[in-house]
Order: C-alpha cells, then sequence, then structure tokens
C-alpha cells in the first residue's frame, strides 16, 4: 500500500533551508515514516539561487513570491526557513490558508509576534512545530528521558552557554545575505534570540519554567558599515548577553551567549545538578553525555562519559553501529520524523505555543538588559 | 548541459550496503559532482530483503544473482558491499565485463585473492577503489596535508590502535548474517582483516610502506555455535592481534586491534611523533585532530586541539557552520564524490593495488603470528 | 653567614593551619629564600590539640591565648590561620604589636571589618599578606605573565565557577569544629566569601577592577542542627550565589559558586576571552592552561593543552623534572617563598590593602542578593 | 613515649636525592609512623655539592665515600639514590655490614647484578626496598584494590607507555651529571631500564608475571658527544623501545617506551581490560583513574572519571580535602611511610626480590631486541 504523501513548499535556501532539505531527504531513508514527504516547491525571491536549489535538493518546482506558494493547493505544509522578520507573515498566511507549519527559530522577533502566530495556529488547527533541533541530538534526548525517570532528583542548578568568536572583526559588516542575523530589523535581536533562544529551549524542556531573569548585554562593536546601504550605520543588535534565572522549580541558573568568545565556533554547553546525580553536554562532541551517579559506590565514583551511539540510545538504533556517531544535521533528521510520525494525532513538540514561553524568556532578558532589574518571564 | 550519468550496480545491502548507497545519495547534493551517480540495481540472493532496500533508498531494479548484474548493459560500475569471501570473483567478473568497480575493504581475504583482483582490474584499466573511508575523514585529510607539508618532519614514531568489546559474551554465536565477520571461510580473518586493515591503510598513506612485522595474535573464545550449522564448532579467526612494525622511513610502529577491549565500541585512535610536531586522532571524536607543534614558543607550547570544521578545512566548506560537526557517515560520502570527480583521468585512491599492498602486511602479521618471528611486509 | 631569622607565630591548626605550615616549612627546602623561617610557637585553645600540632610540625612552643601570642618578643610574623570571626582582632593587636602579619582569606567577614584592619597595617607600616595561595598555582600565574604581555589583547569575557557538592545532605549539621563554614557568625558568608572570594581575588589580577554586580543567592537547607546548641538554627548563610559583573575594561563577567553541585568536589574552573586569545583553567587538573592563540595558522589553530611542569615555567625549575606535577599545596609554599623574598622592600601581593578590594566585592554581591538591583563593587 | 629512631644514611643528592630526602622529611608530617626518620648523613663524592644538600635538607652529618657511610654504626638504613652502575656494590656492602637497605630502580645494570643483591638481602635478612614509586600514587594503589576486588574480572589485555622527547636534539650530549642515563656503562640500558622498568613493576604488580615477549629496540642518534671524554662516541643506549608480551594469566600486552614522542614529557599511561571492566591512567593527570564498569545500566554506561582525591581513597586521608590534588613527589613520601611501617614484620612491596622480576624482563627484552625472537622473561 502506498503511503501517503506529505507535500513541502519550503521558503529560503539558506542555511537552514539545506538542514531542513536534508531532514526531509534523509529522515525517509533511515525511520518508518507514516507519510511519505515530498519536496514539491521552494520559494525565494532569488530565481536563479531557487533554481539551483531546487535541482540540487530534488524540488519539482520553484516560486518566487510566498505568497503564492502558501496558496497552493498541492502543499500540505510550509516550512519556513527564511529570516526572522519574514516568520510571522508566512505563518500566519500558510495556517489561514489551511496549511500545516514548520518555523525556523527563533518563531518571533518578539513574543508580541509569536503571541499572534500562535493564536492563528490554534485557530487553524492544523500541525505545527519550531526548529529547535538541539532537543533530539541523542544525548539531549536522553538527557530527558534520565530527568523524567527521576534520575537528577530534585534539581539545584542549570548552567549554560553559547559561544561563539565569529564578530570580533570590525570590520565584518552587517545586514544582507549571510549577514542579516547582525541587523536588528531582521534579526529581532543578536545573540539573545539567534543562541540564546536555543539554550532556553532546552533548558525549559529539561528543567520547567523560568520564573524571572536579570541580564546583562552588550554591544562590542558599535557601529558597522551596512551591506545593504553601503553607509557604516550603528550596531542595534546584543553582542553579548548574560543572565541568571529562578526557574519555577526552584532551581537557580546561569545563561550565556556571546560572539566574543576567541577559540569557540558554536561551544553550546549546559550542565544540570540534581540531588542525585548531574548531566553536561557539550556541542563540539555531541555524541557525549556526562553523568555522575551519586548513588554508584563511593571510592569509584566518578563522571561517566557515554558515548550516546548504541542501538538502544535514542535515534541511534537507525544509523549505524555502536561507536560510529553521527553530526549536527541528524537533530534535524529526527525532528523531521518526529514531526511526521506525530501528525495522526500524537502531536511533536516543540509547537508554536512552546517557542513562544521561550520569545517570553528572550523579551524578558533583553527588557532586563535595559532595566536592571528582575524581570519575568513568563 | 545534463550531466553524465554513473549507473551503479550494488552487491550487498548490509551495513555496508547502507553506508555506500547513503555515499551516492547524498554526494551529489553536497559537491559538484562531474558525474550523476544514478542507482540502478541492487543485488542480494534475499529477493525480499533486496526489494525492501531499493525501494528504501531509491534503487529502480533488484537483482538476485550477482552474474547477472554484472552482464548489464545498463550499469558501469561495480560496487561490492557483499561479505569478503564474495569480493573476488565479482570483482574480477565485473572488470571483465568492463565495469567500473569499487569494493568494500579488505579487499581480499588473502593477499593472494588480491594479487587477482589487481592483476584484473589494471588488464581491464578501469577505475577502481576500495572503501578504506577512514582516509576521508575531515581531521584524517588534514593530517595527511600536514605531514606531506614537512609539519612533523622527520618521523620517529606511529601507534594505532582499534579497540571493541562485542565479542565478550561467550554465547555469542559466529556465521550468518550480521556475524559472519566471526566465520573465517567468510571473513578471511578476524580484527587483523576487519579493523587493522584500517589501520594499515592509514598509516601507510600517512607514513608510507611498512617493511617487516612481528604479531601476536590470540581467540580467547575457541568454540561458538555456528548460525548456519546449528553446532558448536571452534571459532578460527584472532579475537585480538597485536604488532610492532618498522616502517620504510625508519620510524618504528605499534598496532593492536581487539574485541575484548571492555569499554570501547570502535576506539580507532592513531598519533604520529616527528622530529617537529606530533598528531593523534581518535574517532570517538572524529572532528579534532591534536597537534602538537614544536615550533610554538617554549613556555606556550602545548597539544592544540584542532576543532576540524571550518571551511577551509579538508570537505568541510561543503557542509555547515564552523563549529557544527559531520558524522561517520559522511566519510563515505567524501570517497564517493572523490571516487566521481577522479573518473576523468586524475584517479583516486586507495585502488586495488594500494589496497593489496595492505593485504600483504596482514598476511604477514598473520603469518608471524604463528611463526613468532619477524616476518617482511611487503 | 647566617640568614636572617623570620620567628612564626600561628595561630589556628585545623585545615589551613596545615597548609601554612607545610609552606613554611617546605618553602626553605625549594627556595633560595633571604630569611629563614622558625616555627616558633603555635596558639589554640585546646592545649592538647595544640602540643600534637607543635609536635608534628615542630613548633618550639604553645600559647593557648592569642592574645599572649602577639605580645611575645621572640615572634616576628603573625600568622592567622583561625576562623573568619577571629581575623580582625587578632590581627589589628598584631599589627599595634609591630608584627608582621598573614591572614587566611577572607581578610574580614565584610569589607567593613577588614577596612579597619588595612588601616592598622598601613598605620602600622608592616608587611601583610592575605593567603589567596590560587594566584601562585603556576598556570594562574603563568596567565598572569601572558595577559600582561598583551597576548590576549582587549578583554571581551571573563567567567568563573567554584562548585562544590558537601552540603547537600540535610542531616549534616551547622556550627563548630569543621562546620564553622555554615555559620554566619563566624564565616561571615556562605560560598561569596568562602568560594567566590577566591574568584574574585584571581579576576581582579588578571582583569583588573569590578565595577558592578548583580546578584542571586539562596540557602537550599532553611535550618540545621547547630553542633555547639544541639538545636535546630536557621542557616544563614548562602548555600548558592551567582552573579553577573562588568569590569572597569569593559569586559562582562559570570561567577557562580554553590555546594549543591553534585559530582564536583573543588571545580575552581576560570575562562578569559580577548581579543587575540583566551585562557582556560581548572583546579582538578591544576597543571594545565588551556590557550588558544587566534594569531595561530587558521586551519591548524586550536586549543593548546599547555603541561606547565616546564623548568622555565612560573615556579617549577625549583621542583621536579618536566612532565612530573605538583599539587595543591604548593601554591601554599610559593606564597611564603614570595612573602619572605618581599620583605626587604620589595613586597608581595596580595596585600591587606588588595584583599580588601575582593571584600568589596563580596559585600556587593551579598546586598545585590537582597535588593535584586545592580550595586557598585568598590 | 619517645619513637625508635631509623637512621639514616642516603648515597646521592641529584634528583632522586631530593625525591627521597623530601619523603623522608613528609612523611612523619602527614602519616603516624612507628619510627621516627633522622637525616643522619649523606654521602656524595663531591664535598661541596654534598655539604649544600645537607644543609638544605637537615642531614646532620656528610660523607664523601660510601665504603665509610656503610660502616658507620649510627646508620640504620643505607638509602641508593646514585646511578645505577652504584647500586650493586653499595646495596651488597650495607647489607652486609649489617643495614637495611632501599634503593632506586631499576636494582640492577643486568639482572645478574640483582640476583646477587637478592641474595645478599635475603642472606642478611634486612628490610629491603626499591623505589618503584608509581605503586603508591593513589589512582594506582585504588587500581590494584579493584582488580583484587575482581571488579575487572578474567583480564584480556594490558597496555603502557611511557613518553618523553628531551633527547630528540642531537647537539644533545651524553654522559656525566644529569645525563648519566644516556652511557650505557653508569645507565645499563636506555628507555628500557629508565622507563619500561616502571611500566613493568606496575603491571606486574596489576597483573602477574610475565611469559615471555618480543621486542623491537631502536638507537635514532647513532652518536653523541661525551661530557667526560670531550669526544663524539657511540650511544650505546635505546633510544626507543616497544615490546609485546604474554602474562601467565593469559592476557596480551603491549608496552613502549621512548625519549623521541614529540609533545611529550613524562606520559606514562596504562590501561587494562577485564571481562566485567576496563581501567585507566595517565601520569599527566595522576589523580584521575577512569573506569568502565560493565555492570552499569545498559544505555547509562560510560568511562567513570574518578578523581581520587576522597578522604577514602588510599592515602588521601592524610593530606587536605576532597579535590585538592597531590603530585608526584608524594608517591616517594608514600612509599617511605609504607616502609617504615612494615619494619616490624609486616614488610612492604616492592623488594629486592620483586625487583629482580622487572630486571629479568628487561633482560629479555633487551635480549629479543637483538635477536629478533620470543624471549622467556621469568
Amino acid at each position: 500500500m502506498a503511503k501517503k504523501k506529505l507535500r513541502i513548499g519550503m521558503v529560503g535556501y539558506g542555511f537552514m533551508g539545506r538542514t531542513h532539505s536534508n531532514a526531509f531527504t534523509q529522515a525517509p531513508k533511515f525511520f518508518n515514516l507514516e507519510y511519505e514527504p515530498q519536496l514539491t516547491a521552494v520559494c525565494a525571491r532569488n530565481q536563479v539561487r531557487a533554481e539551483e536549489f531546487a535541482s540540487n535538493w530534488g524540488y519539482s518546482s520553484v516560486e518566487s513570491d510566498w505568497r503564492a506558494l502558501v496558496e497552493r493547493d498541492d502543499i500540505d505544509l510550509i516550512d519556513i526557513a527564511a529570516p526572522n522578520n519574514m516568520h510571522h507573515d508566512i505563518a500566519i498566511a500558510a495556517v489561514q490558508a489551511g496549511k500545516m507549519v514548520m518555523c525556523e527559530k527563533p518563531l518571533g522577533r518578539t513574543a508580541a509576534e509569536s503571541s499572534e502566530m500562535v493564536a492563528a495556529v490554534e485557530k487553524a488547527g492544523v500541525p505545527n512545530m519550531v526548529w529547535y533541533n538541539y532537543r533530539r541530538i541523542p544525548a539531549i534526548s536522553m538527557a530527558k528521558a534520565m530527568i523524567d525517570e527521576g534520575k537528577l532528583g530534585r534539581i539545584y542548578h542549570y548552567r549554560a552557554k553559547f559561544l561563539q568568536d565569529w564578530t570580533i572583526a570590525t570590520d565584518l559588516p552587517q545586514g544582507g545575505e549571510g549577514l542579516w542575523r547582525l541587523d536588528k530589523d531582521v534579526a529581532g535581536s543578536g545573540v539573545t534570540g539567534d543562541l540564546l533562544a536555543h539554550c532556553i529551549d532546552t533548558a525549559m524542556w529539561l528543567n520547567g519554567g523560568i520564573d524571572s531573569v536579570t541580564a546583562m548585554t552588550k554591544t562590542f562593536v558599535k557601529e558597522r558599515e551596512h551591506t545593504l546601504t553601503g553607509k557604516v550605520e550603528p550596531v542595534e543588535i546584543d553582542d553579548a548577553c548574560a543572565f541568571l534565572a529562578r526557574f519555577g522549580n526552584g532551581s537557580l541558573a546561569t545563561f550565556e551567549s556571546t560572539r566574543y568568545a576567541r577559540g569557540h565556533k558554536a561551544l553550546y554547553t549546559l550542565e544540570i545538578n540534581g540531588e542525585h546525580g548531574s548531566l553536561e553536554w557539550d556541542l563540539h562532541d555531541l555524541q557525549r553525555l556526562e553523568y555522575f551517579d551519586h548513588g554508584d559506590q563511593g571510592t569509584t565514583r566518578g563522571w561517566r562519559s557515554i558515548h550516546v551511539t548504541d542501538g538502544d540510545h535514542p535515534y541511534m538504533g537507525n544509523w549505524w553501529v555502536p561507536g560510529l556517531g553521527i553530526g549536527y544535521a541528524e537533530s534535524f533528521v529526527h525532528q523531521a520524523a518526529d514531526f511526521i510520525n506525530g501528525l495522526d494525532g500524537k502531536g511533536a513538540a516543540p509547537t508554536f505555543a512552546d517557542a513562544h514561553q521561550t520569545d517570553l524568556v528572550t523579551d524578558a532578558v533583553l527588557k532586563s538588559g535595559e532595566t536592571g532589574l528582575w524581570e519575568a518571564a513568563n
């Protein structure tokens, strides 16, 4: 019996357009899916680039206007991999046209934007998801399971950071292709929405809601040439941000992100300390989960370095053999597979509503960066 | 202008059938190839499994007899992912039918087998390659470039090991699907041909030819049930093997492999020490290359932990962004891409002739394991 | 020619009494000192314990009242290794009696206390020092030299944490011998004065003054039996504290300490990120300094793991041979040696005045923990 | 009641003279000893250096002829920290004079030498010990206890290496003070007796006797200036040595040592793999023991990184507090304490007889390096 099809309309062909396209291509080869994804159309303003992209990935057609895309009858799912300033309008139009919708993170540039997006998907009642892909790195998925089983007991501390160094050069321009993350109008914010949003999504998934935050933000390089205007213009995004947080469960947290930490390319690390044990993880060695079990016999206790590549580790039974790792891109493959297999009622997180909670936290963080006060985060 | 096609006939649908199929699927999406690979046919005795495999990976047709496959006019390349005892006959038949040929490692069960295979491909004059995939893990590729540039100077030492623990249980049977690596008739040898062959291929690529070896082999579990006969039968393969080697360049080496090293799943590590510097690598954290440069200023010298994920690192410009890693499977993608782009005259290593050199070493190692003497390895 | 003597009167025989006594015993055996330290007297209320301690370490005499000790004519230096609540009175009496003075950290329970101590030593004009020993771990000393040489350039970020887990058990009592660190009257504060004070001292030494902080403190276990009263009494110290800081040089910092981080015994880590490079250090592997030099050639850049055990590394020429490490206690030996060799005019840091600056920061941190506001830290 | 005295006569004032003197100085301060060590005399041919050494360490007297030393009535123990070529004669004279004897490793330059030394101590019936100090690094001591408790079960594999890089420079001379390790007449052999002897002692302590070995040795730099003759002379020691070994318990081993491994100062590492678990250790981070327990629950199994600094870890209850490490020199302190507390009948290993077993292995290794054959090692 032929599988049902899931006809996809992709918006965007950049870095995230590639990770999503790869996810829909690979997922059916490694996972038993209830629907067969079809790369029906890709949409981008630059027609030549769009056609190259379609040819490379096997999209059947090309659109240059997303408004046309969302109206097509032969599309089931709109996947938004366009810059942040386009998420709101595309998502709302898509669901109003009855499409399912997937969206890159952050959901909105502000919580106000994402609030409208949540209202729209809930009114339309369509499946929806946001690509917070790190939840589905096997080590992180296993951390979630361990916490839910109570292996850590009461949680005392959470800490996360996401360190990069790619904007230190003062002659790096802002704006335009590949550089829109430095342009506040397009991105919404700097490291807070780009990187801390990932840290917050994982943290709330693992450790529950955040009550309040106090933050410190900074723009180290105040002016940069803008590639679209050709002029030196003020930089309005946050280059660095650190914040303290209190979770609803009484635990304390520190979060930090920057693009000015020499030697770190994408160092997302997290640690969680509980009554009975602790966990640590590091994106630069992503198949490892470090686990301290206080229940181990005293003199032989130690941090266990778990290589999360066995057949009974999350998702890993679908890949190769023990010891042979996967990479960053597979987290998107897992997310695509889970979304598809959640379509017939099971659902799959994080939904737009989940991602809106993250936007509430990033809004509070940015606000606290200005007021210097503790701000409510939910 | 449409690209030339490269029509592939795959033999085998196991672990290696999957890595090769994935390689031909992914290579054109990430690399600019001079030929377009086409998954024309897959061949396996089990028709149901073959059809499932074909459906999953998009093969256009299925064969159950490899002799029929190699005679088909619509196939350009035969890729052998079948157990070791089939390499010899398939490869020779394929090249006699004028096909290009790729073959899983080890090339032969013995150097005598691979010698005939080399003669056949050289007589036929067809492109040929053996899937020693570890050469194309970016960190290893970069190590090769650094050594060739002279960064290490005169080499003093090489050491490699490949440690696993999956056969410790005495009730693990031998033979049959998934267990043929324990059956000497099928596999040729145990860890020597399976794991040390990888270590030797990388070593000779990085450090030149091996002159002589002295080895120690052992079969810890002497008898196991054979899944094909249902009887307890002697285990004839080597469970563990260690050897000392002298390279042609005067350097000394130690090699070791086992399937009885608790806690190690696929721990392939290598280190090379030269006059000016040293390199280390570990498959369990495969994107790292550790590099000691004695030329660094004295008090701040230290082993550099290089995260080989930048755009100017080997192959990495074709994947994601700095800091975001790839996995084991991508080494096959790189090899497929290099093979395809080497077709029009450039060539690509390791060829059958290269892989035969490895078989000469493994033969010498196994012989020394019996004689207790130093044996010539070339 | 006989060396001048430095006659020492030690107050206290606990953990710190031992580290200081060991320091004065070992220093002359490994360093060329300008004065010969003499263990003249040890003072403690418990006469039996004091005599045992004197016998073990070779003190010539015992006192049971520190007021008698500071008046003795045959003492040049009073070294205060008693609990925090005794620092102020002993130090002031000692310098008023014309003695040199060394004091365990933190200098005062509050900045108000230490302010009076600074005034007293400055009025007396005597050599004085506070045992912030981590400055003299060779890797930290080298970090200081590298920063001062400009190897890191403009500093963007500093982060430090000091994690322990020894007070998680709710049935651990407070107060009395070995547990006075849980008693606010004696200790002054919890992790802030005990552990963060170390982090702050190192940070200001490496990165200059701190302008302002915002903090979060928490007491997880609200009541504990008090060993001196036998009653369950409120716990008034901070079990955990995290704070954000802005340095005078424009860099941003995060600090955190807790005694509720399962799996960590004394995990003091620090990292500093500058324009040209970064440094990292970890007390659990204290002979290593991790150094990222952005000036290294691009593709072979990586964090250098420097094993700080060579003869040209700070202090290490006085110990063993390259590769053979020292431990925690040697940092006190270095400090004793530097103090003694600074007596004839060169001086040695951190002085009481330096340590008072740290108390100003810890006061601001504790205040912010209550107000929730950014507080000035100097 | 006053303790009995143990009056020590030390021969040698070099690197090992210092570690031994420090051991006897520190041991009574940290361990409860049954005898009080007294630094009665130090002996060395260079009178000025001997007097400086005596003054520094507190020796009461100086001798310039070891024959006079061993005849003194006020000496109980002769401790030999002189170069290897002096061990035999001093030890035999000492025990013939009724002294206890401790000796630096290796015991003899050859097994023939040490055989005579064993005969002498056994005839004299005096306490005797060889300073294979690594047994008493707490992580190694704990490994021994774990193996003896059966935590690893049947042993399959042992591997050890000791890598240095200090003799790569071809203009490094041989012979004389500090360089006698390059002079075969004085040292007996190169890395085999100097470094592999340590590896072999630990290995046989942990894993039992070695039956046979096959080895490869090499002298990379064939000629060096000799500091005593001023002439360029042949280098006769082994610069590098690797060997394979079969233990009496059926396990397989690899050993390697070199002074030509760039980037390694004193990298002594060992690993042991058993049926139920594995252990790893590394001298450069000497307070860690890595432990894999296959009995842990499957998905959360991992190598445990045990920081061997708790009060219930071997020897550590006598030092500081959990998390605060000790160094290389403390292993000698532990050995001195164990020797002293073994005097009244308990004994303490390794004795001369134990160390002779190691010399039998090193002899077999050196012989195999010449014959190319497997040689019996006991």
